[in-house]
């Protein structure tokens, strides 16, 4: 129980520092004048997301609450919870995909929504959304799962949150994006995006790089337990990574943001798969996904006119579709594959949490730009969400002149 | 015994990597001119602290040392040391806290400390000071738990370090920092604080995730055995720092600063009763830390006039101390806790912390000042630490005109 | 096993993360307009070594190949393959290696080198150079340590790669240097080196710092069992990053650069004997090569005139090269180590791979030179890689006029 306790811990810890990823790889990706913000509401909604999940979430995904006394979390009664706080660490982990929902929405509303209205959303998300649908796909609630299986002859896979995690928080970024609509200036009156340049290529990729390494906590320790540990998660999960890098560089034509989202976009995409597929399919598949992120990323921007600042709906949400569906390709058998999916399987999973997803984007941001309105005034977005909500830059004393 | 190693190794690593954390902590809150000696003080440091702490501090604490050859270090020998060498890196562990000591002091001292007069007063406190309190608080020596007990029907508890740790280099800081005055130019003539802004935003926050996400093996690891870790002190830890967050943003109105280290405040309080409180417990006391952290750096500046760069007297001195008071109230059955654990004997073991830190910050740091002296010189002050003592900036590209 | 596979899985994320280290330090190191180029080489040369390692150059050294179906990867049938995809996962961390061979390299070569030819170079290196050696050292390949051990009586010693590694990577990159030339306005015409400073002191020490967090992932699970693992690696490690610190802070006058490259270079020195070393004979061993670092940089510089930007044929392969020699005198048991090594053997080992190496190095870039061509026009240079490869600088926001 002790080596369970501890596997599990390290990836809590990892997808943990995954955040700090997230929060650097807005940094670098908003103008200037947002990074400070960035790093707060990173940090701040993980916070939220914590007791949002301790009181609320956990229970509606598992049906097991921890308001007990210490004596019990112990595990020291026979009341379900197991030794050595096993479920208290499990609850960690996790609450650190949970928390990684608004933290993907996180970076497609950046610099121009309000501070607290989005920490309002991320209670309603991370305490009632995402445990609906987690309880649906990892715990069979609503019996979602027998259902599936009566369809289709196999359960709906998503070993490591494709679709749980990756496609529900892009697919409600979408929602959430087109509710608050573009930073003024992205566009110009006949449709023409105006670029607005990342502020800083480094943090970009320190923010890559930490969510990068990270994902190995989030993929291999998803068996949750040493004895399903598996080398071929960790395999799959970097030659997914690979294939991203490597097509997101052809097609993006050595763009440094392309090639780091590129490894991001290989991961979200292998999640689902990344223990039942073989190598080669990985590359497959986090190939595809590379490619996918840099077209799709265009095509949102040049066609769709839509402001997603780190392009979140492209990166989680589509190749997060993408890998629910590949799932059910290359975990057949018949492609090398250990089996057990279907297509049709993982067709309905996916279109169940895609649809979830978006309609919540726009239901949350919906109601709450209805009440309590979710954008910075004009004034404030033109200074900065940094000087207009924490009343300092990110460097100040370059920028105080004494 | 494989698996006890390659815990308490993991524990090791990780709080290495919050020496990052404090490093880059300091390059973000120090001015510009003295981001370069912040890193090299804290690498230099931790140097001298392995030392310091192998040839003198770890037998002073624990009464062993590796001052043989390595056939009995590897374990072959019937001597004490354990197989698959335990004990050496249960020093590793042991000593990435005592190195946090300096770590700490460093923050308060910054942009005006000479260089290696520092390095001997790392060397006295690493080697003498903290092993002796460590010992008598962690290893029973002097008798010191068997006479808290006897006075009081239950030992200190310390379980990762609030008073031990945290509470001792902050207290000695407060001396370090009173002996070597004020940054030129901190306060106007008549008391009045004239701000020093940081220099950069992103690193503090950096390194205050790093700090964050190392303090999970910090706190966890503090077990030492497999047998032993428990994911209580870890969800303990998260929630404590997730109430820092929470209350120093309240308290701190936004304030990126606060928030990042309001997460430090809220760990630095959980570490003692991490192993025996109610989460919710641990969210109340991070959530007073986080709190008590914004009010006191304030109270500190604007009343006591005191020049305490990072506020690591805030910090770990008063949070460190609320820490080890608050366990013996949220470790007690009545409010959910594990009990085992007194008021009193937590405001002895305490109040001895705090009086041997206080006392030995004026000490050490007056003998230096009075012998070697402590502080630059006023040109070196002002031209920066940086170019006087390392002969460059830290952006030596931009800054050189060629 | 599945502890094993957790076990060999950690030390490949963490240098995993090392290539991350690789990237900062680089960045920090090479003038601002090199800094995007720094960031995509390294992770582009990762996914390629990923590549070239999985297809060709791990069945290279150890005859083993993944190239079968995914049943057989799990561990279901006995075809050699161990339970949980233990050979998968040692299959990553030894690819973290041998890519760290190029990402050395990378370092030498920067702000000067086209970007494929670059690539085609890392597929050589990785896919066939590196396994030869390693499979000769780790894997008695050809008989080698068969033949050395019917030399010298004993076999040659390389824990943990200085040499199939570090020297390997140092000694490449000489030869790639020179083929290469120096930085235009690096030196003038009577042969005096001009400055060119470093653009980031803060990202050099960020890299730097997780290089050495890594390295202890990097040492210590070398052992590749749970049931080999030692404690005297972690210390032996700590203690010559420290001594790499303390040197190089006296002999580098409290340069920072040196600095913080003197904890590398006590840390690939120590690689080859961190298993048979006492502490002590680690700490000389670290010592030394912080010294030495230094001292090489500077001739290098001075008298060499030779333009390794971030000096890694000092800090890999000359430090490295120490380390396999040292291995042979402190391992001895005389100077308190384990013994069962001899000067000799560790003489004939280094030679080989130091040769094997430098040849390469020669060989390789030479015939890229000779065809595809290795070098940026003129122009490519003076306008930066950056804005040559990637039309983007590291700080876009500012440096966009709009």
């Amino acid at each position: 129980m002790g080596g369970d306790v501890f596997f599990i811990l390290m990836g809590a810890i990892m997808v943990l520092a995954m955040h700090a990823g997230f929060a650097f790889l807005e940094v670098g990706t908003v103008r200037k004048r947002s990074q400070v913000n960035a790093l707060v509401k990173i940090l701040v909604d993980f916070s939220g997301s914590t007791l949002a999940y301790f009181f609320v979430g956990f229970s509606i995904a598992y049906g097991m609450s921890f308001l007990d006394s210490a004596p019990i979390i112990s595990g020291a009664a026979g009341t379900g919870y197991q030794g050595q706080g096993y479920d208290l660490v499990k609850y960690f982990f996790l609450l650190t995909f949970a928390a990684a929902v608004p933290a993907i929405i996180s970076g497609g509303i950046a610099e121009r929504a309000k501070f607290y209205p989005q920490l309002i959303a991320t209670f309603l998300i991370v305490g009632l959304i995402y445990p609906f649908f987690e309880g649906m796909a990892w715990n069979n609630n609503h019996g979602f799962q027998d259902m599936v299986e009566s369809l289709t002859g196999a359960r709906f896979h998503d070993f490591a949150g494709s679709i749980v995690v990756h496609a529900m928080g892009g697919w409600i970024a979408l929602g959430a994006v087109i509710m608050l609509g573009n930073r003024k200036g992205r566009f110009t009156a006949d449709g023409r995006a105006i670029g607005m340049p990342p502020s800083n290529i480094v943090w970009l990729a320190l923010g890559a790089w930490i969510l990068s390494v990270g994902w190995f906590g989030f993929n291999v320790m998803s068996a949750q337990r040493l004895e399903a540990v598996t080398g071929l998660v960790a395999v799959n999960s970097l030659m997914a990574m690979v294939g991203g890098v490597i097509t997101a560089l052809l097609v993006g034509r050595n763009d440094p943001g392309f090639v780091h989202n590129g490894a991001l976009a290989g991961l979200v995409a292998v999640c689902a798969g990344s223990d039942v597929m073989h190598p080669v399919g990985a590359l497959a598949t986090g190939g595809l996904a590379g490619a996918l992120f840099v077209w799709a990323f265009n095509f949102m921007q040049d066609k769709l006119r839509v402001d997603d600042v780190l392009g979140v709906w492209p990166l989680h949400g589509l190749c997060g579709t993408l890998g629910g569906l590949l799932c059910g390709v290359f975990g057949m058998e018949s492609l090398g594959g250990m089996g057990g999916v279907t297509f049709m399987s993982q067709l309905i999973g996916t279109a169940a949490g895609v649809l979830i997803g978006l309609v919540s984007g726009f239901a949350v941001y919906g109601a709450l730009k209805a009440t309590v309105g979710i954008r910075l005034s004009e004034e404030q977005e033109f200074n900065g969400a940094d000087l207009s909500i924490h009343k300092i830059t990110s460097t100040p004393d370059e920028d105080i002149v004494r």
